[in-house]
């Protein structure tokens, strides 16, 4: 895996959110027709509901997410697959965020930390990689 | 066209949808305005619930379809001016969107299904792309 | 400063928008439990319900400020630290408006105003380096 460059890896990540993204929205629109909830009503049904919030909790998250990725891929030069990595730990959580959202919102904590702590962890790394840079622009 | 490099056509769609996106929030807070619906609420008449919902929806379709854009213009490398064309189908799509949304909710569907389209277009430009680049690394 | 490369003062840049988002969504989670709102709900009670607003207004302001970021970043090839100058605009316009918001929502335009302005700059900055672009590779 070293040899494939850090920026191939993040862009299948990328892709692989959109995908998620893509399907919960798909979800809330199918339930739209389901339980016959009109346009532009957002609520009207538990079932529904809990789809949409899913939706919308996911949008929230993919505007801290995608540039953290990006900026951890494109500034720090550690380990190369370590935010693709961390990428994929977000996917899971966010997998793991929806399925139990649906059966019960009350247990949804897990998904949203295992999320929390990729993003975290993409965090730590692009600040790593922007003192880096810092350091080797100012000590010129 | 050709010799225009395509992240400049990409720059120029980007613009575009980020000013259609504010002209869609500047409509929701002329309506705010005109049917006196004091913040935080964000529903009180039917024609600013409709804006409302227009702007949202397409606040959805931002982070789905700006990163595809980029992804498709940094990893594909055949015909230059695509993933543009794609940028403009997703605007006219938007724009139609727009329009008929506010004449009547149900009839929003030919709009969606456009912009569908357009993003489904930079998803395949996206992967085509990845999957060439993944082959080029992996054969050396 | 000069010295300093505008990508990493627009990256230092990010990562404060992404931080202060973050404050915003977790003072939603908070006051969602001083409150006892139970998700899927989004409303309940006037305190949760203003920092509800200020969390997803800014989430609608993410995706127009942080692409005009970058492709100021990108394209503009003038003053090399403006684009990064006009995001600290855009945090201070944001930190003002979470402020006067949460106080009372009525209060909320000066800080409104000033990330309009800062997104207006970015906005001038990008079109400006694409016109030059653009100039550069046409006259070829």
């Amino acid at each position: 895996m070293n040899t494939v460059p850090a920026s191939l890896l993040s862009a299948i990540v990328t892709i692989l959110a959109i995908l998620l993204f893509f399907f919960m929205g798909g979800r809330v629109g199918r339930l739209r027709g389901k339980h016959s909830i009109l346009a532009p009503a957002t609520s009207g049904h538990p079932e529904f509901d809990r789809a949409f919030r899913i939706h919308y909790n996911t949008l929230e998250q993919m505007v801290v997410f995608l540039p953290l990725l990006w900026l951890a891929t494109s500034f720090y030069h550690g380990i190369g697959w370590l935010p693709a990595l961390f990428g994929v730990v977000f996917l899971i959580g966010r997998i793991l965020y929806m399925q139990t959202y649906m059966a019960d919102p009350q247990g949804r904590g897990p998904g949203v930390l295992i999320g929390l702590l990729a993003n975290l962890g993409l965090l730590v790394l692009a600040i790593i990689g922007i003192v880096q840079d810092w350091g080797a622009v100012t000590a010129t």
